[in-house]
């Protein structure tokens, strides 16, 4: 399939292990945690900038697309090749070149794990802040790309809010440098903000300055157990509403709460139909006065208990429990990741029960909840397509609803392959003309990421489907 | 100077007191801050966002040249009309359009000025971060356009930190929108960063949805008096290594200590050749425990003194001094806004004044050390034409010094048309031809703002000879 000058080319840019091109290899390099395929014809493993600007040259040049890869852990596909061609995988740039903590700064390259960040930061006191669920095994490179955030968000913003400067080769094949080694700078505009989050669309990120954050002195929390549902999301929104910011708060529905008792009995009493895992963090008396705070937010006529909690193991308990289980129902699961404002929550999550209940859709939700971003899963049997009918029309009711509250269809996870049919909801047309017409400045011949983000044809006509079911 | 066809539709869009033409109204609108002058031809009005798009789209087909203005208080010139053409004042959208405490959230046009959305915040508990030293008559569109800051940027960022969407018309006369209401948001790409900070040269802000914070419990402060510049500089490098980030940390020089003494004689004792400013806010715990940490961070043996100091008037009295005689020697000087990474700041401060004394200009140096953002001053006599050659050959040399460690040529004031010749020197053809490409998407006939950012050719000529005097 790959034009034979170019894999002659691409043969004399790598050793022979660094490319590899027979189908069992290619096949490691073909999905993502999507759990969708795209079959690459090759794989490439460059070392340093000036081999991935050869490489994506030798793409251009001959019109092969290349979808950019960490280590494969996105959940919207962004990273799966669905056109082929090659597959750029960044794995092998690892190296940590500076640890600055006099300005608190780490220079990475974009194959380095986040978990890898977070230990050369904590030596000299220091952590950064993005941490995706999958961060012991995700590399920068694709929280940069996918702009990914993590239960510490609410307090401490996502990727884009602590990235300084990256150097990034353009879809030409063009070396650029973006950004400032200084917490301050304006001069020229900020493309840095422009490629991260744009999932390997408009460059390949090959070198990244990261900002760092004193670690807390200490972490506490507060837990918290609703008899209702509606309860709980204005016990979220009185916590959001005062001064004392969580550093995560985290939801977890009956649904997700049921799976956890089916498989850990005892561990969340019978009758709480909603849990709150909030954490504190700062010195003793901040924390202390945060807990203060927050267990009043959270008192209700529907309130069972809420109590401050000082160690992390059994603030996260339910959380930790919850997570390999939604593993094994992921095969049957269609899962989202929309956000909607904080005061409007109660009205989603009333919303959410309501629609899986008139599409008669078993349905968890459960998320980061101090940014309105709640993960909600529709459960189904692959095997029974009217279920899964009903299943999709009922998202397609979840997502007006989420556009209808000011919401957006994604607050981490990205747009890949699997939210771009839903684009045009959220996004105008004519902003959506503005963003393909910078995609188009830095890739002209469209051969990073192809197919990503941007709506197809018939995805348009997918969606429309959708909408006339519902 | 303007088509008559132009100047006949903008009649028909506007009512008379809101599009003006006479020289002497013109005048009004042809200088800011950075005292140039460039003289439009008209001035518009608008107050919504149609108006806004027609009055754009009419400078579109008629190619007269659209400089988008606040309240005119930026230092580089970015709103100074160079070319003349129509200035497009928004003073007169001057509406808080909601306040959302729920969702942490303001939502304004883009003349409100920055105090007043300070003000609307207060009441509820919360503040906008950005805080330029001309809050209180600068607008927020004003903000947006520069990514301004301002002393608190050490501890709560800058601009695009706090700023989640925008409603903005291009070039093209287009409205696009972008970001989200919700503090998570990764679908499409991150343009609303791109917008801000471009200086009004891709597109017209006719709306933001600014992200508020909430308001400190307490602020206090430590004051610290060096006999010697590096020390000081050590000190600023110790304070930002140490956890507790302090709310400012502001830095005057002897130069400008010797300005404040010369006209409130005893303020300021005589053996200090620098001095420190540190805010710190939180509550009376947090404030107690980085006062001490600040006091320790500050201990050298050419440190006179460092106290901690319980109200913020006798904190800010030498800088709130300092202010009026910076205005009352502006005629006279280079005003520079350079920033480095805070451990270079020693290597740089002592550079400067090695660089003045060689070239033998009278240099004043201030600013927000905690982000390594130093206003660097050159006083000169205009009228000395070999001093003020001396000068521009010392503020080249001074560049070269930040570029080398690796600093910006502008921390917050912007390149407007004050800095475009020495752009080329921090951003490489190849990244600033992508800049160019993207003005091209978002203003095709390069109506906005023209001339602004971009080095001409002019400009390169100029920067050039000011390298050979080096």
């Amino acid at each position: 399939m790959l034009p034979a000058a170019f894999t002659a080319r691409l043969t004399r840019l790598l050793d022979r292990e660094r490319f590899l091109t027979s189908a069992a290899d290619c096949m490691a390099y073909a999905y993502d945690n999507s759990r969708k395929l795209g079959v690459p014809e090759a794989v490439a493993f460059p070392y340093t900038t000036e081999e991935v600007r050869a490489i994506v040259a030798a793409c251009h040049d001959h019109g092969v697309a290349l979808t950019p890869r960490g280590r494969g852990t996105g959940t919207a596909g962004g990273s799966v090749p669905e056109n082929g061609g090659l597959v750029l995988s960044l794995e092998r740039m690892h190296r940590i070149l500076a640890v600055d903590p006099a300005n608190r700064i780490m220079v990475v390259e974009p194959g380095v794990l986040n978990q890898q960040v977070q230990d050369a930061a904590r030596v000299h006191g220091f952590f950064w802040p993005p941490d995706p669920s999958s961060a012991a095994y995700c590399t920068v490179g694709g929280n940069l790309a996918t702009c990914a955030a993590g239960p510490h968000a609410v307090k401490y913003g996502v990727t884009r809010d602590h990235v300084l400067a990256l150097t990034a080769v353009t879809g030409k094949g063009e070396i650029i440098h973006t950004g400032t080694y200084t917490t301050k700078g304006v001069v020229g505009y900020d493309l840095t903000r422009l490629i991260v989050g744009s999932e390997g669309t408009l460059a390949v990120i090959t070198e990244a300055v990261l900002k760092l954050t004193p670690l807390p002195e200490a972490v506490a929390g507060v837990t918290a157990h609703f008899r209702d549902l509606t309860a709980c999301a204005r016990a979220i929104t009185r916590i959001m509403a005062q001064p004392h910011v969580p550093s995560a708060l985290e939801f977890l529905d009956a649904g997700a709460l049921n799976l956890i008792r089916a498989h850990y009995p005892g561990l969340v009493p019978a009758d709480t139909h909603a849990m709150l895992m909030i954490e504190v963090d700062g010195s003793a008396s901040e924390i202390q006065t945060a807990q203060a705070a927050i267990l009043a937010a959270c008192a209700d006529p529907e309130l069972i208990q809420a109590q401050p909690v000082a160690d992390t193991v059994s603030l996260w308990a339910a959380r930790k429990a919850l997570s390999p289980l939604l593993r094994d129902i992921a095969p049957k699961k269609i899962n989202e990741d929309v956000a909607v404002p904080v005061s409007f929550l109660p009205e989603f999550l009333a919303g959410v029960v309501a629609l899986a209940r008139e599409h008669r859709v078993a349905n968890v939700n459960f998320g980061h909840a101090g940014n309105g971003n709640i993960h909600v899963n529709l459960l189904v049997n692959p095997d029974d397509e009217a279920e899964l009918a009903r299943a999709m029309t009922c998202l397609d009711r979840i997502f007006e609803l989420v556009i209808r509250l000011r919401g957006t269809l994604s607050g981490e996870h990205g747009v890949g392959r699997e939210k771009r049919p839903y684009v045009g909801r959220e996004i105008d047309p004519v902003t959506l003309g503005v963003m393909r017409e910078v995609k188009r400045v830095f890739d002209p011949k469209g051969i990073l990421n192809p197919g990503k983000i941007f709506p197809t044809e018939e995805d348009i006509a997918v969606t429309a489907g959708g909408k006339r079911h519902a």
